[in-house]
């Protein structure tokens, strides 16, 4: 990798130092290069005209996302987030009274909002998978609680938004595999940071979002569906003309690929961002995109360590570019702010997004810092002065 | 309305003659501006940090949305599409066995495909309001059904996207208000082309997009949500942190505001895009606006008629911007390409968006023209000069 390559195609680098990846990713300038030239050719020319005449560029879209997840184009569908993703495969399954969801406990916390309401609109039962002595889910307990609850669907958070554990999501799908429940993945944390093939995840349903660390535009999203599901009829709650076409007043026909998915309206000017980022990730190499994360994770956390004498809070025998901890007295505001005025970009997580293993943890929040292969090890050094100096305020 | 300002404003008036404004309007230089100067800024620093910087700006929206509405700004929600608006709408009822829907004839093709869905899903009902002789809803059918079967929901098209018939929607929501229904009115077509008061409607939900004849960019749109359905406990299937906080492990709180309806991951660039064409539009004036669009319509049917001996389509006592008509021997497609090789940018509508409408006006397609208020007389004369070349092709 040569870095100063990756800075130099990065705008924001000159800016700031962009700790923040988790939240959104600083955009590569071929991808904020697509969103505003795809904007001015519907400007001259209309929207649905420039569709028309873009025709293959944005089937593009397809091929890399199926190639990122070492899948096929139809078994991916363009959404708007990860939550939208993830609602979008939820809403094609039938829940009734008693039905038993299976969730990570550090599971994103819209989904658990999602379970909640499929509870108080349906009285389906949420169950809680145990985690190891080392914080990732227990695959045991997974195969035990399968067992005994007969579960339609288990949902596994691969890297939560509020810590830096990785879960063995190949693993729990092997586990999964092998009885009859719906695994719904949220990759939302991890595409673009660790490889994730689909197909050794065992998932029936894949969600995730471009602006992390796919380094794409906010409002786009994917969503894998694998063949099982598709030839097993899964459909959204609500499909429209793109998911499906109206036959007769009577009878409409879902498409036979994970498009059934998709709204007619997108925005194609955020597919071509979208599809820059993929193939920037690409050209980089998701291989080589985790090594570097993990050299500057590991110096982080042990800078940390050291200078700071600031123990993390990641959990997990494998972990990944959210590092979290706490540091110093301001409130959440503040501490965001001290940083933003040395030019650093950090976030704070409330427990509002980590209910059950802020609990755990005894903490009410923590800051998150989250690095990519374009930051460098020297901004990981004003970063570890700056956090010396919040630690010395009174 | 100054005609050579409001095109000089608009860069692809340079390019194209564009009557495909009910496909996606030519967005006006403010609204491709803020789009692209705030992908810019996220470039330079950071997605998360900008949406911090600029939260006055965003909020703007909501505002301005709400000016347009003659509404509230807590009423509105800002979402992807008009058929997301619909359909998270329609995912806050609790459908039933046996429940019954009614719908309007010329209601959008997604909206009959959801209703499909939730039939095959859940058992509901669909029945159909009939129209009167001129082709509008017939208030009477409305009330004497709604009377007869009790529905749980009316759902009405303002302006269907096949025909230029214009619902009269006041009166429709005088009715259903006296009633235990819930009336979602889906304004996809209109908003940005006739004023929509939406307390004059007595709606409970108003769907709409901004690509269309608001002039916003692809991949936004607007729910709003009456006070009435805010304080009766409405909430969407799947609310996520945007919409609701996750306050214990087993309990979650809507927010108060229709914001509820709304996903936490925002494209915050077609967001700054959306409010320059709101306020747009309000400094042009939506009664200006459908002034001028009404004198462009009547021009443009007359033009027909005269001198095409072409009679047009579309029904009703009131007609908008949409005027459908056949023309030609040519496929669709070839049509489509027969006016942009001359410049023109039309669209062709089939029945697969329409089956009850096509079905009783005999016909599997047709041309759609749809002008706005920054064409000219001169664009529809070079207009009827190409459908005359077109008639006369054999």
């Amino acid at each position: 990798m040569n870095i100063d390559e990756l800075r130099n195609d990065t705008e924001g680098c000159k800016s700031v130092i962009h700790f923040n990846n988790a939240g959104a990713a600083l955009m590569p300038k071929p991808v904020a290069k697509a969103v505003r030239d795809y904007i001015t050719e519907e400007e001259n020319y209309g929207g649905y005209e420039v569709a028309d005449s873009k025709i293959n560029e944005l089937d593009n879209f397809y091929n890399s996302a199926a190639q990122l997840l070492n899948t096929k184009a139809g078994n991916i569908a363009y959404t708007v987030n990860a939550t939208d993703s993830y609602n979008r495969a939820l809403s094609s399954m039938l829940f009734k009274t008693n039905d038993i969801v299976l969730l990570s406990k550090n599971d994103y916390p819209s989904n658990f909002i999602a379970y909640l309401s499929l509870q108080k609109r349906f009285g389906i039962k949420i169950e809680l998978i145990e985690n190891t002595a080392t914080g990732e889910i227990d695959v045991d307990d997974l195969e035990k609680k399968i067992k005994k609850f007969s579960p339609k669907l288990v949902s596994v958070t691969h890297v939560p938004t509020s810590s830096g554990i990785v879960q063995p999501v190949n693993d729990i799908g092997n586990i999964i595999k092998n009885y009859d429940a719906v695994f719904l993945l949220d990759a939302c944390q991890s595409l673009g940071q660790m490889p994730v093939d689909a197909a050794a995840t065992h998932a029936d349903f894949i969600s995730g979002t471009f602006r992390k660390f796919l380094r794409g535009p906010r409002g786009a999203g994917l969503l894998y569906v694998s063949d099982k599901a598709l030839q097993s009829g899964y459909e959204p709650l609500f499909p429209d003309i793109r998911g499906a076409d109206w036959i007769t007043e009577n009878k409409y026909n879902p498409v036979t690929n994970a498009k059934r998915f998709e709204d007619w309206e997108t925005a194609y000017a955020l597919m071509m961002g979208s599809t820059a980022a993929l193939q920037y990730a690409l050209n980089a190499g998701i291989e080589a995109i985790e090594l570097r994360n993990t050299m500057l994770n590991d110096k982080l956390r042990d800078d940390l360590s050291t200078f700071c004498n600031i123990e993390t809070l990641d959990r997990g025998k494998k972990q990944c570019s959210i590092i979290t901890f706490k540091a110093g007295n301001k409130s959440p505001e503040a501490t965001k702010k001290f940083f933003r005025d040395k030019g650093i970009n950090i976030y704070t997580t409330s427990k509002t997004s980590a209910q059950i293993d802020f609990e755990e943890k005894h903490v009410d929040w923590v800051l998150r810092v989250s690095p990519h292969y374009y930051n460098t090890e020297e901004e990981i050094d004003i970063f570890i002065e700056a956090v010396k100096s919040l630690q010395a305020l009174h």
